[in-house]
């Protein structure tokens, strides 16, 4: 303020700062309860201005969703080296981060609702998935997946998102330990999926073979191998 | 046709037999594409008419769903006798049963989409999943649920429910197999979680111990077992 006058921002800046401005606040509660004249007032300029910007809420909610999405899939986002169970829980991680971030409005918009559910915003979502589905399949270093692992990788994304919804709830478990379970759920997911196909099992074996016994998948053996001893004593009764 | 004269039918007998009509159509084509005078010609009266029993194609879809959603709930209960896995199977089936028989309209509410997805179809599918839910605590025999339990069980839901979605672009994988499926990953599932959480292990090791050795479940850990000696192996190398 040493001259008085406010440097005005061009247009793409301007936009950009809108953008970050209602992400924010839609992240932090439901996206209907958020009006243009809070955006206004978050970005310290007019109601009429804001319109000059963006044509109306929806068309700002639908650029804040796209800049969220862009987030979410860089975070997706891992070298391809180490071994994959490390490589999938430093994904996870990132993932709950964004979810916990975004709160409000992640969960507002994955359940659906009279505004934040359109056309526009289903695409969004969708192209994030397959992002997610993408990432999965090339850290796999598989091209062409057998039907039964495209289905377990796409229902394990379902699981997550939902996973992440209700932790969303209450956020009752360390956040870190729930991104551990997610990559366990991964595991026996594919296992169970490998007891049905030999093509998947050869994935999961080829997988394992780099894996460290210390590594998120050793440990799910270790922790499946203490529960062992009383169902196994069960199934023998 | 003895004398000519067509029976009238009363209000709520013609209103059952248009949702009736309707909830065929619906569950055959993407509901976005099915107009009330296909409706109409189905039910074999006038545009005009099916508007005298339901304000739009709105309400009518709606009423549809609302039927299509007792069915559904119909279908979860099962008495509570015998072994949980085989339970779970027989439900597991007619849940399969019912999304093969409404392909069409199961895919379309579920991927939402512009029409579709309303606040008040979003409340009814919420119901079907809390109703699933009940059912599941209920013959697990827990009240109060521990927080992990009530994540794997409402998580799995989700990915039944997605698992379905995929399965339906194709049905790619003989339906009884995949009811089969999805019992083994509500086990393993339930196992992951049961490894961080010892009153879910409690509840796994008392269900276990009530389950056959052929059934899902002890199938379920033949056919793991029979997957470890190579990761096992693969594990030690």
């Amino acid at each position: 303020m040493t001259t008085g006058v406010r440097r005005r921002m061009g247009v793409e800046e301007r936009r950009r700062q809108l953008i970050g401005v209602a992400l924010d606040l839609f992240s932090h509660r439901p996206p209907d309860a958020v009006s243009i004249d809070e955006i206004a007032a978050a970005a310290g300029i007019s109601r009429p201005l804001v319109y000059h910007y963006f044509p109306g809420k929806l068309g700002l909610y639908e650029a804040a969703l796209q800049r969220a999405a862009d987030d979410l899939v860089e975070r997706f986002t891992e070298p391809h080296q180490g071994p994959l169970g490390a490589r999938l829980l430093r994904v996870m991680n990132r993932f709950l981060e964004f979810a916990d971030s975004h709160g409000a409005g992640f969960s507002a918009l994955l359940r659906g609702g009279p505004t934040v559910g359109t056309a526009t915003t289903h695409v969004l979502i969708d192209s994030v998935r397959q992002a997610g589905y993408e990432q999965i399949l090339s850290h796999l270093e598989v091209e062409q997946p057998p039907m039964r692992l495209e289905l377990v990788i796409r229902s394990w994304i379902s699981l997550a998102e939902s996973t992440a919804l209700i932790w969303l709830a209450d956020r009752g478990i360390p956040r870190g330990e729930l991104a551990r379970q997610l990559v366990h759920d991964f595991a026996a997911l594919s296992a169970v999926s490998a007891a049905y196909d030999e093509e998947v099992a050869g994935v999961l074996r080829r997988v394992l073979a780099d894996e460290p016994g210390d590594g998120p998948f050793g440990e799910l053996v270790t922790r499946l191998a203490a529960l062992l001893p009383a169902t196994a004593a069960a199934d023998s009764a």
